[in-house]
């Protein structure tokens, strides 16, 4: 028996984020028909998440066309293992160890699932409809508030690694025995860049220096308010930024020496830091990177918003996907 | 027109090293039939040099099977861009800029003619007739006397770079503000890891030390003699090589990080240093590795000897190119 499927015209992108989970309708043209969002974090228990997850894609598809429509569903979410279709042992999600979450969102939907880790998921979006389009070898690169994400593509196709986890940028030495990392290892490339590294950062430098700042009666060091404290002339913030930006730089240049891609497209909290941490970054790459490439790999901000950006990666991930039948 | 094939049943695989050439005939099955080589260096001229490899490939064939059984070359050299077909501004070779040597042997011969760099041959010898057999994703490390190559493989297929120039991790920086390298960076892999480099690290270790060594009185640090001095005990030979295990197990942990492969084939020097530093390696290696693979990622010393692994890789990109002929 075959399952007309003329019909299913358009997929379900679904973006898990620590905070909030975003589903949206989208159509072959990467067109988002319809969006809807709730908070993850309510959710402690994994099967009360997928139950209503489940209720609000069906009530989204029902109300927007018919959920016999919907094709596939894709789904990016940190820690997520595309070959395994499960989350593994995520850091900052409310639910522990293997979670098989494909499996129990195909189960409840009778439609095929996928679902890849937000930076990979992130990549597809990027070249699916972004700044990567037409592009074969790229990296994407995804600037967190406490993790750096990334994916490489070679000759058009994502590189995934053989267990799944390719990508791990943010977990690159660049300070041996540097900041000590959440994940155990010492100067972890994230520990300076991320928001979380910028703060740490300008902590260590407030500490040293009695230089007048801004950022001293801060509640909360942000890459936003480094980035006006700089434009108004912060030495302590402008500093943070330019080691910030200098670490990405030599990072994203020993990956750049391995990958030779055409372009990096940078996503994500560095819009926020503005040419203050982007210049710095540019230059220190450009220093560290292989001589045969210097000046001919492209630094390039992402076209997309990040919201876009990872409903429209897990759509993308949903025509991947073989469709689903109970009767094949 | 269409010439007939069917007889052309080899390959010719050439190795141009900075001090000797060798030019093998390979069957289909990977059997090395014959093999011949001479010196490079004895050409400063290229086009003298490619006058005489003409000639040697004629005469090796002729004198083995005939030249009609020949289909094609496949040539690896230093710093050889596969996309172009030259050798680009090669430090270590008698012919300086860019020689376009694919077209050159091509209009000599009349046989399809592919040359692609020693690094990315020697991992095509790997996985067609080495170690990396049936693997999809891997990378190969070659260590040599001066410099450090790898080649990465993504889904089955090696990993160009949108330029040719993937997998420099030679040129990767793990100690900022380190050793110059001749690249004009500092703190390159290489730099450390190579026979050149434990030289250098010998030489540091001996100025600040007493102990006594029999490198003190050695014309010339090999990796070979440092592994012969560990033997006997020797304790600035056993600091040496740990450090530059010690490094290169970063390096790799970085590169593994940023890949996952299924394996790290290593060749080249490595072979004489033996678990002097292949020990401390694997310890760093997996001290710095991304979490979620450590333990997973296989380090496997290669089945190949290095003569046969580029000639072997040589062959197999051979047989990659279309077959040639002035008539189509």
């Amino acid at each position: 028996m075959v399952i007309e499927s003329k019909t299913k015209t358009r997929v379900i992108g679904v973006d898990i984020d620590m905070e909030t989970t975003t589903v949206a309708i989208v159509d072959i043209r990467g067109d988002i028909i319809a969006r809807d969002s709730f908070r993850t974090v309510d959710y402690q228990n994994v099967s009360d998440f997928i139950a209503s997850l489940a209720e609000r894609i069906i009530i989204l598809a029902e109300t927007n066309g018919g959920f016999e429509t919907i094709r596939s569903v894709g789904i990016s979410c940190a820690s997520a293992n595309f070959f395994t279709g499960c989350i593994e042992n995520a850091a900052n999600m409310p639910w522990k160890g293997i979670i098989p979450l494909a499996a129990m969102l195909r189960d409840r939907l009778g439609l095929a699932v996928a679902l890849a880790n937000d930076a990979h998921v992130s990549g597809l979006g990027e070249h699916t409809y972004g700044s990567a389009h037409g592009m074969k070898d790229f990296i994407v690169l995804s600037l967190g508030h406490g993790g750096l994400g990334s994916c490489v593509f070679s000759g058009g196709q994502l590189h995934l690694g053989y267990h799944g986890f390719a990508g791990e940028v943010g977990h690159t030495c660049v300070e041996p025995g540097g900041r000590l990392c959440g994940c155990g290892h010492r100067g972890c490339l994230e520990e300076y860049t991320t928001a979380k590294g910028m703060a740490l950062t300008a902590h260590e430098l407030l500490a040293t220096s009695d230089a007048p700042s801004v950022l001293r009666s801060a509640a909360e060091i942000t890459p936003a308010l480094l980035a006006e404290a700089c434009e108004q002339g912060d030495e302590i913030a402008i500093e943070v930024l330019r080691i910030s930006g200098e670490y990405l730089g030599l990072g994203l240049a020993n990956y750049a020496s391995l990958i030779n891609p055409e372009a990096i497209i940078l996503t994500g909290d560095i819009r926020q830091t503005g040419h203050w941490m982007i210049d710095p970054l540019c230059k220190s790459f450009e220093e560290h990177v292989f001589h045969n490439i210097r000046n001919n790999v492209r630094l390039i901000i992402s076209i997309l918003n990040d919201a876009d950006r990872s409903v429209l990666g897990a759509s993308a991930l949903a025509w991947e996907v073989k469709e689903y039948s109970l009767f094949k």
